[in-house]
């Protein structure tokens, strides 16, 4: 009794606080930078905007220092890496770490190569606020081998998430990142507490940058609060799952979930978002 | 009585000379070469196909000096530059002027750095036709020195277009550009006269590179007739607010109205835009 | 009454290769490696997701070696090709040859530069399995000399496909590839047979880099079936066209209309397919 009566408070206390997220940042507009993948470009800056959020593709390591230390947060994803993004990517890690500005890490295929491997790694060091990636990306960068992580070569995931706690609370002990890992269950860890976000439809996984999309809302949420960023991360997996909800009504396939998802996001109002966001406590 | 006689039959000539323009790119199917930023591509090719323009992105600097001739306008937009792109943007800029092919730029975010706050003052001096941007944006680029335009550091201006009528008139005075500036009114001078364009809707802005795709339809514009570059690019604006207003008509949020907008540029008649066309004299 | 008896046949047999394909596909999640323009990235993604293919945008010099000896077919396609993305391009073709999995490569523009026509010839010296473009691309890249393809500077064809029958078998034969000729009716030929796919819809020309999406598409098909590239390649061209033909009766211009093919594209059943493809023997 006592227990379950626990949680239904903790639940609406998480209701309220992905609410009072979603309003901070339609309220403020952080403007996000993203130094992101070529194929992630439209859908991470439609979702930044839909959501409130001011998004920033500046990406040239010529700009970094000049630019990055004006940001309210900045996401980086290695989707289509190159020796050519790099060097701005690591410039702009260095110096949100110097200059404790929160940012994201998304290890797009971590494993598809050791180029892209180690860079992931190298990333790490410069202290991410959060790092989210499918169960595949997250065992693997946790790993610092990199045979464990053969299975996995492309961006989609061939784990489920709840295969990843234990690889997802590894690496957040030993990066000091708060970790997420998509999937049916969002699973988010400080390497301690793990909450789960139950939020969200299969065929999200058919629209190409979902993820992408989803790590750029949690620099967004982490922007506006971060003291709390296990608490931004989960309420972005949350939202973006019930924008994807509510677009599924609708849809009658990927594309049309793609925009019926952003369409919801923009006029997401309290009561609904309320009504569907399902996080709880998973140990 | 004589006033606004006057000014019913000038609006009713923009009417005629936007529609004129309109048939005139769908006739001729300008090839319009865009070096843009990795954000807008998408939307700014279907944007030039949907108005019955040929849209090339051909950005690398080994295909500029056989291309670049050959192409009916050019279309610059630094959105993501970088010292591998700049070399490019400034051969296919000094092309054009040397040929007299009109070309258009796209100051986005140019305060953003001093990088890219130089690559824009240098690409002004090889005489481009039109210079669109929002308010911030022009504010900035009129003045030559960096100090001002602190305030704007993204994308999303912060400023209203008619704030910027002065800086427009300014930086059309100096580099002999027409300039626009796009807002709730669109704004566009060539340093004397000042005309404004009052179609769109707010929600536009909600949706990444409707700036960079309406500066694309500038240039089918202005490469189907370049000897009215104002005419040009006033009609570009409020065609694309039309085909904004009509797809509002239909929208649920930002991805579905971004959707509705391109379907109505493709299937705008003739007594359709008349009836929405809203241009008139600003001084 | 023999002949029509035949044919109707052969039909027949088509239907059930390209359900068969489809079927295939989606069983089989081949991962598919594309180096790509940066317009068409994210339709390219979305249609191999919504095919049942797994898309991995790997495009670094860095990731070629390591990566491409893992994946089940390659699409390279030279869009916006620079001199920084050829060398991947070469390497990966060139390993792929080697290893024996099949490529495909898509000439976009092939004549806008010379550059860009020799990186085409040089790549189909790494036979490609299958070529795909439309009549002026092959026209150009099946002579060797460029003064022929001075017709065709952007990307939009100027011929017919029909036009293209002769040009498509000489490249057939002089490379070895499977060619693909995209227009009004889709020609295929291995430089002696010609097949001819009748489905797809007029506007689908209006929406940008659906010629890049089924090039990608015949690497899903190939991948999954590569000692009959031509049938793979044929069938990939219907099914595209078929999803465009369902598409259409729901869209109101080419964005909506790219919206119900990829929907469409997903929800593809067998008797919807086999009803509507239309592949026929030319000669």
């Amino acid at each position: 009794m006592e227990e379950s009566k626990k949680k239904k408070k903790e639940e609406l206390e998480w209701r309220r606080k992905t609410w009072k997220l979603v309003s901070k940042v339609r309220m403020e507009s952080p403007l996000i930078q993203c130094i992101t993948n070529f194929v992630s470009m439209d859908l991470m800056a439609n979702t930044l905007l839909s959501a409130g959020a001011s998004p920033a593709m500046v990406h040239s390591l010529e700009e970094i220092s000049e630019f990055t230390p004006r940001v309210s947060a900045l996401c980086l994803n290695v989707g289509t890496l190159s020796s050519s993004s790099l060097p701005a990517m690591i410039a702009a890690a260095k110096l949100c770490s110097q200059l404790n500005i929160p940012w994201v890490l998304d290890p797009v295929a971590v494993s598809a190569s050791s180029f892209r491997f180690d860079a992931c790694v190298q990333l790490v060091t410069f202290k991410p606020t959060v790092i989210r990636g499918n169960a595949s990306e997250i065992i693997s960068l946790s790993s610092s081998s990199l045979q464990s992580s053969a299975a996995s070569m492309g961006v989609d995931s061939t784990h489920g998430s709840m295969d990843a706690v234990e690889a997802a609370k590894l690496l957040a002990q030993t990066s000091g990142a708060i970790v997420a890992v998509s999937g049916a269950t969002d699973i988010v860890t400080d390497g301690n507490q793990v909450v789960g976000a139950h939020n969200g439809v299969p065929l999200m996984q058919k629209i190409t940058a979902t993820g992408c999309a989803v790590t750029a809302l949690i620099a967004a949420f982490v922007a506006v609060d971060k003291s709390h960023a296990l608490d931004a991360a989960v309420s972005a997996l949350a939202v973006l799952g019930v924008a994807g909800e509510l677009g599924m009504k609708m849809a009658k396939g990927p594309t049309s979930l793609r925009m019926h998802l952003i369409d919801s996001l923009y006029g997401l109002d309290e009561a609904t978002l309320q009504s569907h966001v399902n996080i709880t406590s998973l140990c």
